[in-house]
């Protein structure tokens, strides 16, 4: 039995609140169960070096955790004088989820950044944070495109992100913490709104998978997500 | 005229939100206005090395920004590999401040860290986090009694800070950024419940200041600090 | 057509030197085509703080290329002062791979250090280090058994990896520098010797991917493991 | 008592030595009884970037230790890497203060840098080091004017600091190491000659203060700085 | 006696193997016995700032040493955070040596880096990095001259360096680590082919050692750099 | 002709002032011409982890320049959070030279650590660091005798060191700035009072060195070291 008697296949309460913010560009407040995290979408004129004279834009990502957005504090990355490996890998892949949403050429030369940081941390942090992402990208796109800093929006669809793991021998989606610091298998599946798949990244903590249960994951995985994308449009219709 | 209409020793809507997260000991969210910042209190059993041995205990605290939490996006503290001067001087004066509030000795063998995020800034974060950082410390305190860790209280009464500053000649009391820019002296006072002085910075950003100006911010500090005061014991009582 | 006229489902040339360089327990020159990574494993007594008094072993990676390993030089991450994004996701990568391969209560409070370092790169550096350095893991713990440092071999089979990607629309396996910076896909897979999975990654660097090209990346993944771990066997026998 | 049989509102021995090194363009060893540090003013052209094109210069200041200027040796923060928060706080504190005495429009597009390294410590580093970084400026400003390089002199007059605190219940000026370590509270208030504020620092190291200690801190604060401005101004006759 | 029977003056064998690694414009691997280190020379256009506009060229080096290279593990310094005082004091040695051997006018605004990075340590990698990195750069600047980015070659000369010191009373040439860590003095030794001294770097490491010493171990150091230097001729000629 | 008309044999005029602060157990003002560098010995308890349980002692150094010791001005190495190349090689010099002085076995388990801080730079900083720190050293090791904290002095003899070079075709010693930076060849040589060499570093900054002319350059070195220690030996009689 899954905890608060979820079945298998089925997420936690999603919450997309916008605006959560006031200065940024977009600013979402992402809840699933009772991870929470504030996504911001900052625009700022020019891109990195490496694309200057390219004519497109750039999608970065940070992320972050409050020292004690977790059971126990952690400590401060600022305090430690640097980000973890952990931290970067998810920033990582945030950026990435990200830029496969966007037509790079037709955003032209801004730089948008994602600043995804943990109040609450419950499991899932990563794809809680490219979901509520997405809709303050989509938001700080919308902006661009209201006060005609663009003319074509070059949103190319939405994309969402769950976590998927087999727990005592079963396939969940949507892990907890509880469930996640005991499950054998942990992946994370990145997906746009027609079922394509942007990034998975499956991880044996315990014993290593067996193919049929990937494809078991991947199922759970495509549900999940189909569940959180209409979540989306409820919240960007608001 | 001050924005919204505030009268010079107006401060302005003051909110505690308590038990704002779920992991920490004591978690306060507090507004001052547009002003919002996340404070919490970790409890962790030992103290720093320069205390071994010596029966008390000790509060620390640290002090971040999220990036956009500004008007324009700063710079993450993690990513460059440091904290400012600033940063680092603000969560000295959040430490010290807050210590002046515990008798360290009943404390026993126990550090408090205190952090205090800004989600989102618009003047006086400062004097927010030690208004907000002080409630959570109360809760956490009441907390290490009610579960037997404690026998007495080590709480000596609240603290809680206001900024006053010189903004267009005249002096004015808690601060919002629009004044805080413009603002010919700024000062942050600190003071306990019954009215002692904890902290007083002053700083003349434009012209130096005379006594007479310092006499009539400290009454205007004093005043906002008695309002503020008034604040946290309704949000303790809840 | 592919470069050096390999078809879709070929492996590069792959060689795996052992003794590579004297000083380390286990030392292994791995080459996949032009791609050349040194990996040794170094054994020594003791955990991590975190596993102290666990009565288990530890397994940990480290990785770094040499600066002028690739077409154009690098900057050394020594001088830079700090390890990349890159670095910490790969070296977690590789470390986690090989964890997957042993059994950490036979090992005992022993920690094996996997270092692997790329003289040259030619696409693949990541995979070609972990098949690499399951080699040199087994060499450092088959001397642990000889000098009767543990009674058991702790080693549970032998791990490998391979990239697979989807290049000018064509699904491929082991892809060198070419076209690895041409892919739309890019799938690094790790598997057990039975067959089981440790890790996928997959990243849709251009378009999405659908669930069709996923598997048939498995199945080339699959395939190209199996002829690896052939000759990670023959060069265990030598 | 005091330590030297001082009485409470007197100052040590002030001693400022003009030219005490040959290269920097202003350069003093302030002394105020036992605490010795130098202080140079260096002229360079340019202004940092956020104020290119401002038409105005700008003032800086840097503040160290010599590592065994102390009682017991402290680490060096070079070693360490980087600089403590109470370096940065005072180093801030110092340009703040200077900055106050020099109309930076008619400096024009010039920095100048104030280095303040303390030799030996005994108290009231940081107000001996505004204390003689002003003469050092005085230096380089006249330096500037005498070879033509700016038509008018930018000072606007000069800057003291002094600390004063409670010790033993008694209010006492310009605190040496062994007072400033037992005093209940700790005030630095850095002036012009004119007896404006231009900062006060007051902290509560033990028992927070009442009103009318600070007015009492505050009264021997501007007498002893009108002394030190004497000082001042004889070292500039010389 | 020495291990391996080698006679006081005697050099251990030398190895260079030119064009060890693809993409290095001039990339050797240099073996004096069983001290093995990849040299390698990257040509990038452009000086540093401090060269700028002057006219000439510009020669750098980086040195590091796997983490398995010696007998123990070293922390790798990347992980570290910086490289230590050994490693850039190794590094300016290399590139002050090498760059005696290049007219720097006649190079013109580039800069070539030279890395050196050791695969297997036993002694000497300082004085082998010199040696295999005098001969990286010649192939390097050759091909700038095939290639005609230059008309002249700006190579003066070869330079090789040895280390040489007193083990057991007695002086000896080219050691080996078990030597040089008994040595009672060592002594490396950087010189042209045509016998003048580009460094000289002796260092009693226990007893200070007289002057007749001295000219003993220049002897030496001057018949083990003939015999390299002829080494790093035939080399070339391949 | 030599600036101020000195011979080339001639050191500048040397001055060794003891007891220049207060704290330090050892605490020297060293003066060659221009050059001027405090010296400080710090004796702590215990010894580096690398030495602990062998029963001996450790000497150490660290060296720093105030940033407006030299024409222009250099950046903080605090501020900049690292110590240059340099610095770290001047600092195992001065730390090996000293080592050469003293009995680490009679020393028995104490740390002394000596710090040289440069308030005034024109050439020779490292030697005159060298030969000021001795002093410093000995006046911290007469203090351990004279309080009974050892019974026997472990100084071994005095050490000293000077800079010879070759200027304008001509072997000079004792190089101040301008001299330095227009040397051909630059040679610190430290040596023991009985003329002894504990180190010898000499660098052809131009054109390569004969043998002849190392001799020569180690006979004005001999003769200008046999000068200093006559002065250390005086400064130490007072």
């Amino acid at each position: 039995m899954r905890p608060a008697g979820r079945a298998a296949p089925e997420v936690r309460p999603i919450k997309l609140t916008r605006h959560y913010t006031k200065h940024a560009e977009g600013s979402v407040l992402v809840e699933f169960g009772e991870t929470k995290v504030i996504c911001t979408a900052t625009i700022e004129e020019g891109v990195p070096r490496f694309l200057k004279g390219q004519n497109q834009g750039w999608i970065t990502a940070e992320y972050g955790m409050l020292p004690r957005s977790t059971h126990t504090r952690n400590q401060r990355e600022a305090a430690k004088g640097k980000q973890g490996g952990r931290t970067l890998e998810i920033q990582r892949l945030i950026a990435r989820s990200l830029r496969a949403a966007v037509d790079l050429q037709t955003l032209g030369e801004y730089t948008i950044t994602l600043d995804c940081d943990v109040l609450q941390a419950d499991g899932g942090t990563r794809t809680a944070s490219i979901t509520g992402a997405c809709v303050a990208l989509a938001d700080a796109l919308n902006k661009m495109v209201a006060d005609k800093t663009l003319k074509t929006n070059p949103l190319k669809g939405l994309v969402a992100a769950i976590s998927v793991g087999i727990v005592n021998d079963e396939a969940v989606c949507d892990l907890e913490y509880i469930e996640d610091s005991n499950a054998e298998t942990d992946m994370n599946v990145v997906m746009t709104e027609d079922g394509r798949i942007i990034e998975i990244q499956g991880t044996a903590e315990g014993e290593p998978f067996t193919h049929e249960e990937l494809l078991e994951l991947l199922e759970l995985a495509r549900n999940g997500i189909k569940t959180i994308i209409e979540k989306q449009k409820v919240a960007l219709k608001d």
